[in-house]
């Protein structure tokens, strides 16, 4: 099965929103075995919607719409939907009784005003499935022509994701002209792509002709996915020859993976300190903060995380981490004797097992001809052992050079921990 | 002039790479007086990209495309290109002499295998202008015909972003064809879209028919857009026309405004205190050092920023903020007596003039039916004065409860100080 998605908003075609509704729903439909063609976004107009609904309807047996579903005068979508379809809307009850409802029970003031609002909200088209929402006020809505699928939902990420989950994916499950593809991923820090893509020049001329490898190449890190579509032979399943290419690879690149599908930095290291029943603490100077975010963005992290000092100032260096002003004085905050310091210190203060401490220059300002933009001093370990690394992430921009830090230092603490198991 | 935009990769389809391109182009776009009417993502195989170089060619007059121009085999759209044009690969020397000096310069060994690579990079189609990528292997190329400007670079975005600032801008802005279009946007925190459009339902129906309003929701902050095309009257410019409608405007949901068009709540606040020579720091529990990372991602923030402490754990309140065990146990970790303690702790601590305490539940674990997921205080002010703010974000996921918490926090901060001129 086919898909296409369509995202809808000016808000899109002038830059000043990022659309990441089209990768998550990809991410879901690919896991179906649903592969995603193409995908456009178009304007808060009528003819441009409507022109994208169809050529997408001819392409696809499944088209999935986002956006124009709010209740403010540019949101059009419904009545794009109502043109092409060629139907009108009617009052749905059950969806308005549910919206006045859930406001109730929130305490909400329902004057006049509002309530019309939530009445418009009810008005769907008359040959569509409702397709329930209880974060939001926009209902999904699923329409059928012609053996294709149209899915139309708000853009609102959660409120999308939420009728996702809960209303097309079972629906979709249902259906059975779902073709195989499977995809594996071994995750990459600290090497570049064209570093991986000589090492693993062999391999990737040798591939089965319906597996492919793509390199997906971050900010200090490169995604490698395999993709096998259609039938394997007679004697294993697509999951069994993909797999077998995915342990051949990684043999091969072993030494820069950290891990598989949707791991990250983070969620590795989380795993490892509590299968140990480790604690970590950060001190950062350059990253302000960003390494901590990234421990204690995952779900948990209480667990393991006692928390960070953020030093920006060198008085937060001396008074609170404890690092010795004439270390400062002699080696400048940049260097690897501060930054063992700075660690040193915040394991003591915080009683953390382990930890990072950094200090670089992040940039725009702040280089020296010995001490350039992107330069930056990584502590990692535990009271009894340091490991220092030096990096150089080139004159990139401020919020490139504090990404491709957070990444290098989070990947040496993780090395630290495998190394040194007890 | 119209514009599309063309992504490809087969990353941006299965939705394991969020396109953040489409979006930076845009606004680049926009700025210049171009209309981009439609984005669209595809694959990497030649019938797909050539289809759609093809179709936006019919349709706009700018073709802007990025991706597949690596080193690797996945990357096909010079081969596309080709076929597109119908010409062929030529090498071209300038550009393979520059790689090998830069190479050079940094340091590299260049064995025959890494030449062999730059030679490819340096293989171009032989009807395109090149354009010189200063920060990366793969050249941008510009092709006309018919009419159309044709526009290829590399996917990674900081080289695409060097090419089309240092290469494109300067040639589209030489072009006779520009159409005037203006964009002005208030940035609102703390209010929803429902809300805002009740207050400006009168405003929006009475607007200029060439301007349209638009609402762009995002975590705990809106967007509000006036988009004017064409001409405007005999007497007054578009912009001014605008400006004006931006005033009337403002003055209907000024209180909600915190800044107009590519301010932020940090650079915002970041202004405010390199104005009156203040310091500031955060005492972070349930953001984990996202408000640090959010004012430290700032250029120059050390001017201003102390720095921070990420309290994980109830220990760090009480030992390095001071926080009593009394009040920890009497009202909770999530209290405003707590976060009152916390504020006061850190300003002391770290000598800063205002700073901002905060400490709530983001869930998915941690949530009671008194302080379910999504409870919050917060507490900003000086070691004088003292506001607290409760927040209730709703039940959604840890990431976006993070990002709400940090928005309100920080427009609470940005209020206080508004309010506590000296």
């Amino acid at each position: 099965m086919k898909a296409h998605i369509i995202t809808i908003g000016d808000e899109l075609l002038i830059g000043q929103v990022i659309d990441t509704n089209s990768a998550w729903i990809a991410q879901q439909m690919n896991a179906l075995g649903i592969f995603v063609e193409q995908r456009t976004s178009v304007g808060d107009t009528l003819p441009q919607i409507i022109e994208a609904v169809q050529r997408a309807g001819t392409q696809a047996q499944l088209v999935l719409i986002t956006g124009g579903l709010g209740p403010t005068k540019d949101d059009i979508t419904k009545k794009a939907l109502c043109t092409f379809f060629d139907t009108h809307l009617v009052f749905h009850e059950p969806t308005y009784l549910r919206l006045v409802h859930y406001f109730e029970r929130i305490g909400r003031t329902l004057n006049d005003t509002f309530l019309e609002g939530l009445r418009q909200q009810a008005l769907l088209p008359a040959n569509c499935t409702q397709l329930t929402n209880n974060v939001g006020t926009a209902s999904g809505m699923w329409f059928e022509k012609d053996n294709t699928i149209y899915i139309s939902m708000p853009g609102v990420p959660f409120e999308m994701k939420h009728i996702v989950e809960n209303e097309v994916i079972p629906r979709l499950q249902k259906n059975s002209a779902l073709q195989p593809i499977v995809h594996r991923t071994l995750l990459t820090a600290g090497v570049g792509e064209t570093q991986l893509a000589k090492e693993l020049e062999h391999f990737e001329h040798n591939l089965p002709h319906n597996i492919k490898l793509a390199y997906l190449p971050d900010i200090a890190a490169v995604r490698l996915r395999l993709t096998a579509r259609g039938e394997a032979d007679t004697h294993h399943t697509l999951q069994q020859v993909v797999d077998d290419q995915t342990a051949q690879m990684r043999q091969l690149v072993n030494q820069y993976v950290f891990g598989t599908e949707n791991d990250t930095l983070e969620s590795v290291i989380g795993q490892i300190l509590v299968e140990r029943g480790y604690t970590m603490a950060t001190a950062e100077s350059c990253t302000g903060g960003y390494i901590a975010h990234k421990i204690t963005a995952q779900t948990g992290a209480s667990a393991y995380f006692k928390g960070a000092t953020v030093a920006y100032s060198n008085e937060i260096k001396t008074q609170i981490l404890g690092v010795q002003q004439s270390t400062l004085d002699t080696y400048g905050a940049v260097s690897e004797q501060t930054v063992t310091a700075m660690l040193r210190g915040i394991l003591r203060l915080y009683g953390a097992n382990v930890g990072i401490a950094i200090s670089g220059i992040a940039g725009p300002g702040g280089g020296t001809p010995e001490k350039p933009v992107g330069t930056c001093w990584v502590a990692v370990g535990d009271i009894n052992h340091q490991r220092t690394l030096y990096l150089q992430v080139g004159p990139r921009d401020r919020q490139i050079n504090i990404q491709a830090f957070t990444t290098l230092a989070l990947n040496a603490l993780r090395k630290f921990l495998l190394d040194n198991k007890e």
